[in-house]
């Protein structure tokens, strides 16, 4: 077998057997395939696409790249969740917390954020002290007492993944749905977890643009999931506007501690509220979303969700006395509001651009290894749909400096459409796919 | 300008700005682009294409990237001639030397065989002593005082090119039309005549299976040497059989020699005269085909061009008594003689199968520096559209051993096929484009 006729197969709209896509994945991970026949690979099959069965195997080829955790003993029962990456996404913060005070372990390795979508790992580490690398022993021992976990990958899960992601990055293969969803889900199957809950974004603030497409991806990862005998839900969720107010980091998590609080803005709470639920059906804590919800709006009105986060901080090393008083974290030197310039009914509050002006004050990264500010940030008042005046204020800019919260209002303005007549508000979820 | 914007662009189909091309080609030539990088953006090409500007600014930044020859003092009139490969073409060794001894100067650099079709160095070096690596000052000094330079690169053309051939090769990203394109003509703009003709093959011996194929191939050819100012003709021609009757190193060159001397099969005779006639059109001897053919018919009818051939040979260091006695190039231990093992019309003998059984028997090399045997190869007795009976000798396999000439004559057989209906013989050329 060589390389090259793996990569002239797949050019030329062949299906590609398991026999192949194992030598060239496991020859790419070794180093005996060079990077250059797989960023030739890669981009053969952002053309020529995957089937389920190709999509499937190169999965698997990268889950053996590296090691796997074994769950059963400790959290047979586990679930975990992914998103796909949104502008003000700080589900995890809520969600993880909650289904853990029902019962059912969580472990989850989370990623930094990266373009114009926070990572969870950030938000939380808006928390002096806390601890987000952990050994394999230190996470099994906390999922195993505490039921929570939060931290970044511990064991060299899928490795191969890693080293074709970031050549995917430099070399225009990013957006192949196939190669997306065995990046997801290697990571996924290799990290042990029984039922895996999947928030697909879609939107002007998302990866995936239109509902169709997001759609084709969900169902790309589902099939993966049921293939490999895991329970799997995928949602779609609109990313066309920021979620709840918060984005930013400290901001995020004091609108998720809020939240875990029965406080917290609407949308972003229904929202978490969804995905508990669903998480709760996969562990077979709850037998439909109606029971599901419940279950999660009495873990949060109890305060077990509240609790359960203080846990989860305590035990990674965290500052508890922030749970209590978010007030003491960090705050951005400068604090502005931005008034909306002209009365109507909103019709777009772009995510995008939401997400971009973030960046641009330093609360996301544009290039891996970035320094962030954890203070900066911006609250996003008002939804579409919502009836402003002229000078009810629109957003409010949390800035290193005052010029820097000037520019940001001006930007954030560009994201924001006005109509005369009464506009629909937008839903928060399109569908749902399950294994 | 970024490297991976550069191929996110083309991979989602626009059309590259010279700018950008000329940053690619440069960076890439430099190895501040690296290879995952190129080898991703030629398979976006082969997928979108290259418009026709696109293909004339990369043929411009392959040849910026090395040395370019100026042969505008020495031969002003200069013409070069390029096949892209076909299995029994030992073309240039006889039009070379036929339209040199026309008084039209010929500077040619040639290649290795490499696949199933042979190298006219190789041919060439099947006689003892001769020299094919000429110092630029050897190759510029053979040019002026014999009017004939037949040998390998000299400077340092197109480097680009060269690295970014090597890479193709080995990432599935060598069948792309535009890539193809480039990759000859910066090769013969570097070389600098001013006249060139194109010698496209369309068949089963050819890279190009199709006349639509070749035809476009040779069309942007032809538009990048008249976008450069040079005079080009390109020549559609056939190669579904091999051209002429020998396949082999020595026994190419002694075919080549028999034709010099007015003999030679019609064929191949035939063909030689319509290229040389081009030639001579091209570098302004000729007015039109007829005149130009019977210019060349006289070269050769009255031994001009065998002794400007001669005057190569001496002027190279190569045993010039080969010239004047073929016999004396090196025979091989085993001939046998291959019957037909029916009779009928023979309605193919494909090029391919020749051209494969003459690289297993040592004529022609599957890796690049792999060593051949110039003794070894294949006389074809029959064209398309002969009628032959059984045992009558189809074929004369020139071999190493027996048992490998036996083999041969197994393996020829399956490229053969009969009718028992006439069958009209293959046309020599298809079409011909000018700049």
């Amino acid at each position: 077998m060589r390389a090259v006729d793996i990569i002239t197969r797949k050019r030329d709209g062949h299906e590609l057997t398991r026999q192949e896509i194992e030598y060239f994945v496991d020859g790419f991970a070794r180093g005996e395939i060079p990077d250059y026949q797989a960023s030739a690979w890669a981009m053969a099959v952002l053309f020529r696409g995957m089937t389920a069965r190709e999509t499937y195997d190169l999965t698997l080829a990268m889950v053996a790249s590296g090691e796997t955790l074994d769950l059963s003993h400790i959290a047979p029962r586990s679930v975990d969740k992914h998103s796909t990456g949104g502008v003000g996404d700080k589900t995890t913060l809520v969600v993880e917390p909650t289904v853990a005070a029902c019962g059912v372990p969580v472990a989850k390795m989370s990623g930094r954020g990266l373009g114009y979508s926070g990572g969870t790992l950030d938000k939380l580490e808006s928390i002096p002290g806390i601890r987000v690398s952990l050994t394999t022993e230190e996470f099994l021992d906390q999922l195993a007492h505490v039921g929570l976990v939060l931290c970044g990958q511990t064991a060299d899960l899928a490795p191969a993944d890693g080293k074709l992601y970031a050549l995917r990055d430099v070399t225009g293969t990013v957006p192949s749905l196939p190669l997306i969803a065995a990046s997801v889900m290697s990571k996924k199957l290799a990290s042990g977890a029984k039922g895996i809950v999947l928030d697909v974004k879609v939107g002007s603030g998302a990866f995936m643009a239109t509902v169709p497409e997001a759609l084709e991806l969900a169902g790309r990862m589902v099939d993966i999931g049921r293939r490999a005998g895991r329970k799997v839900v995928a949602l779609i969720s609109d990313m066309n506007q920021p979620l709840g107010q918060a984005v930013g980091n400290a901001l995020e998590l004091r609108e998720a501690l809020d939240t875990l609080r029965g406080a917290g803005p609407r949308d972003f709470r229904e929202h978490c509220l969804r995905i508990a639920a669903h998480m709760l059906i996969v562990a077979g804590k709850a037998r439909d979303l109606r029971t599901g919800r419940l279950k999660a709006v009495e873990a949060i009105r109890s305060g077990a969700a509240l609790r359960k986060f203080r846990d989860l901080v305590k035990a990674q090393g965290g500052d508890v006395a922030i749970v209590d008083h978010p007030d003491r974290l960090p705050a951005a030197p400068s604090i502005q509001t931005i008034p909306s310039p002209r009365g109507g009914y909103l019709r777009r509050v772009e995510a995008r651009t939401v997400g971009e002006v973030s960046v641009s004050l330093g609360a996301g990264r544009e290039r891996k290894g970035d320094p962030i500010d954890h203070r900066v940030g911006i609250i996003v008042h008002h939804k579409v749909g919502d009836r402003v005046e002229a000078g009810e204020p629109l957003f409010t800019v949390h800035s290193a400096t005052a010029e820097a919260g000037e520019a940001a209002g001006r930007a954030l303005l560009k994201g924001v459409a006005y109509s005369r007549q009464p506009v629909a508000p937008l839903p928060l979820f399109y569908r749902t796919l399950r294994s």
